[in-house]
């Protein structure tokens, strides 16, 4: 059985663990104040352009979200998201357990739009009772989404310009950033990020690293005391070196882009595969998540090999199903899909 | 000037005010441990049948709400709610600052369905993720709602059995419970919201008293220690007689529901009077709120005399205004609005 | 049975009652947007001397508390308190709720010093862990305190300059302000609070309102947004009027402060009547309440006529118990306590 | 420089490492579903005697505190700690950013005792306003305290049963547990902790994993849905079978036990050296946490060959500094600081 359900079902990269071999000998000091921070957040800042940014390293994505909404808003003070963004649909209402709303906007593709934030924005400055419903402050995207598409430049420029005009915040969730700075649509940098967010994270569980997530905050506003909040929200970990190793040797190795690009093209060979055979997709996705629509009996024929996961069935009885290539994922693995693909 | 913008601008009803005149000069008890809170308690225990109730006065209708939602909920539990819910709509976010997410229902008239209810339970019990996502726990209802509309009998009926189904706490938002009761559409009493609901509350604030909601408590589970939640959630008055009191004399008395019952006949004195002259209503409420579709022009000239309450304006430029009788509007008043409206 | 037992038995003063009664007919806006809190605001700035202030009126205490705490500090602040302090021993928790830990200081009469804030401070400044333990950001102390001592204006002025060398916040709950300000020892005026502290408030509900504190913000890092949490935290009363027409009216007739110095008065005369028959007391009250230690016997001859504040047993058998005086004693009362002391 | 200042500054025991290593290659299911999590469980299980455990498995410490409180206590329980508690000192107010109280017990030796718990519960049970305090409900104790010290058998079995008799959860924090296991005066079993106990965890962060803790959850109150609060609450790693595979072998092995009794051992031969010095300890410690308080010549002496955690400095000048042992401590490294003792 092939693995393709997620994109966070083996160890590490190689070059992780060997760095991790490498230095099991040595000591290191605690919570993140340690030399292999210093050189993971240096590294990282080689791509950030021309930004004074203050980077942390936490360990999850759910724990990230929630500590960044959590230290940058007051309690009336809500954020907007798509309705299908992570923090929205898949948090179990950590961001809410905060104590903070979410406005979650409507969408066909797991993006949102500067219009419609727009609107928000308007909605609330034309409110005769302001006090009497939150305030957004803070605008929630990933790229890639959920959906596995990505927010193209002149989308982010728009989003970016919106936010400044309404004083709000920019979070972008880059729990797959590998993924969506590597496929062929991209027309972003991490640099481009830096410039026009507020707070951006570069993920690495589901990117090569074991597990972390590197938190980048440019916005001065947001910097002070967020050690403090990340130690409060559980995300401090003691052996924090061990997050910046991991980011060190991906960034300084370019294992982080390569592997990511990587995986992006395996999916773009299976997504062929099955567009060859007609089959159409819940939503178009340039990187390494795909949803495709199967029929009952092709779904059950692909799953004898392979594991992918399962989303939900169409009124038409068509399966959507989620295929993700990864870091790890094998050019054998791919070849065996596509073949199976084929014999459907 | 005639105020009919909401139905809480003047102080309280005569015979609260005579009844707090009289009494001005004895001393009780403070924080609701007094003789004024059990005769208020026991008079609306004469109304709700054969339950055992738990009755507690607050100050208003907010506070009631996120201390009910608080005392009820886990953290990772949610509320449902129509989307214009009063708790979802009108609060600040107060029910997230709790802790918890409300599950925002769609609806076009300020109600939510028993089948609505149970697609959300069972889109929950069917999830394979079930702890990414919240946990439905409770439903949220008011009614009369936020455009006047009411629960018939056997929608309620069908909600409450949805609810027991799945385990979900029922609680009803009575604010405006006397306008609900005292209309020509109504087929509820208080005993038969106290049989199908968990927790209600009679909303006083609204409805006769200076202030104050009274909370009934049906189900066991909720009972345990709800005074501790109204104190740490700001809500136990330190003369906590003036609430009981005031309550021990709408229901005394009966004025509850004749003062209310009166402002129903006379919103729909109003009602007749726009219908007429051919206005059309953003939504048919039976009860002591109305929302009219007047051109500009018409509601300028209106605005002359009356003070209502604007809601916004439809594409086609008509205005969409809140008229509100309440146990406070005189007759007089009544007349000269339609008159005034007979005028345009 | 004459009650003693605290300063919140009795309805209103004479003057808020008949003011209500004069105005009863009127229609105001809701939420604390009416001419009548306009007034109230105005009548009490003339107090305040040459600050800036933003006046928001509240229902209770407690509600104030945490609605200040809340809107005031980051998620990893704390506020330092005495450890008898309203927001420590009497709000069920409701800082710790709304997410904050309370720093408790040991004390001996209710009151903390700026040495005590200091050592505070420099703990936190001189913590190799900062981001381990939370950060001070709030100093709340109470005057009169809950054993009715007070804060002398050399005090005050040492606190706020100790606060404003760290960068804290200062908030003082004035719950019985009235007394504070009324009583002889007192060397304070609402401008010297108004210039020392960054938040305060003017208690109502036991100074001779029906119910209501006055918040005064001076701080302007205090203001924006305010109305928005008092809104989330269920303190925005609808009939906000109420609030604002009873503070105009103790303030313009100077009521506030005649009626509480006259159960100062009252106060010292019981206090005398004890000391002349050789009791002791707690506590050395200058305000209107006082912990007297009686023999149980004593306590148990003088609970026949009165209504005392059971506090606790003595390991000698001696009962500490409270007797309060209020804006409503009457001088009748008080001859009838005195005498009965004197029988003892 | 040998690094004595905590007991997390090394990767992980090198069987974890390989087991890691031999692993790479698998595939595993997400968040904590998986084959290794199973393993893990049924290993520590095989120690937990006669109790029908639930096994979860978290990332850190603080984390795994403030999740089990918040999924166990309503909003206005509070719990019960020793003010140098870890949960109380250590955690930057997580805890009460999940809205409880901590009732914070003085102590001298990182212990509470029955007694102390029994005081506080009868003070709420005998309390006359209940509702304005918050309700304990919960004891948390760590053993080894922050401080090393460890609860006895017996003093276990009194805490035990005083929980019972109030109705409190009973929740061990063993961070360090190995290290209580392993020492001489240990006379508790797993299993008795499990019987003893409602929730209790081992850590792995600290005694040999690379990072994790197992919690153990007794108390079939306590079970429900906790899967949903660990998510909520940033705990869920996505590749969760990493920690349980790291707790599969520190137990299948026995390498949990062997390596932390190592240390404790090794802990016992640099006290000795010290006490032959004539140094005396803030503390008694029988684990891996030694408390020494040396004149500033002799620490800094020390500190050039040696890193430990400078603590304080006593008024007579003496410095408090702390020294741990760890599995990862080799013998050499013990000899050398023996040496370097014995040459003050």
């Amino acid at each position: 059985m092939i693995r393709w359900n997620n994109d966070y079902n083996r160890v590490a990269h190689p070059l992780v663990l060997e760095a991790l071999m490498n230095n099991a000998a040595e000591s290191n000091g605690g919570y993140g104040i340690d030399a292999w921070c210093e050189k993971g957040a240096a590294e990282i800042k080689k791509h950030l352009g021309d930004v004074d940014a203050d980077i942390h390293f936490l360990v999850g994505g759910t724990q990230t979200n929630f500590t960044v909404i959590a230290s940058a808003l007051r309690p009336f003070q809500s954020v907007i998201s798509a309705d299908t963004g992570h923090v929205c649909a898949h948090e179990t209402g950590a961001i809410e357990n905060t104590g903070h709303k979410i406005h979650a906007l409507p969408n066909t593709d797991g993006k949102i739009t500067a219009e419609q934030i727009a609107a928000d924005a308007e909605y609330y400055l034309g409110s005769d009772c302001k006090e009497h419903i939150t305030q957004p402050k803070m605008v929630y995207i990933s790229s890639p989404t959920e959906f596995g598409t990505i927010y193209k430049k002149a989308e982010l420029e728009a989003i970016s310009a919106t936010c400044r005009k309404y004083g709000f915040y920019l979070f972008l969730d880059g729990a797959r950033m590998g993924y969506g700075l590597g496929c062929a649509e991209n027309d972003l940098t991490l640099a481009d990020i830096a410039a026009l967010t507020d707070v951006f994270y570069i993920g690495g569980t589901k990117c090569g690293a074991m597990f972390g997530e590197a938190l980048v905050i440019t916005n001065d506003a947001l910097k002070p005391d967020f050690r403090s909040c990340i130690k409060q929200n559980g995300g401090m970990l003691a052996k924090g070196w061990l997050l910046g190793q991991q980011f060190y040797t991906l960034f300084a190795t370019g294992a982080y882009f390569d592997a990511c690009a990587k995986a992006d093209e395996y999916a773009m060979r299976i997504k062929a595969a099955f567009e060859a055979k007609g089959m159409e997709f819940y939503i178009n996705s340039p990187t390494n998540q795909q949803f495709v629509l199967l029929s009952r009996q092709h779904f059950e024929a692909l799953e004898k090999n392979h594991v992918s996961e399962y989303q939900f069935t169409l009124p038409d009885g068509r399966v959507c199903t989620r295929y993700c290539t990864a870091w790890s994922t094998l050019e054998s693995d791919v070849e065996q899909l596509v073949s199976d693909i084929n014999a459907l």
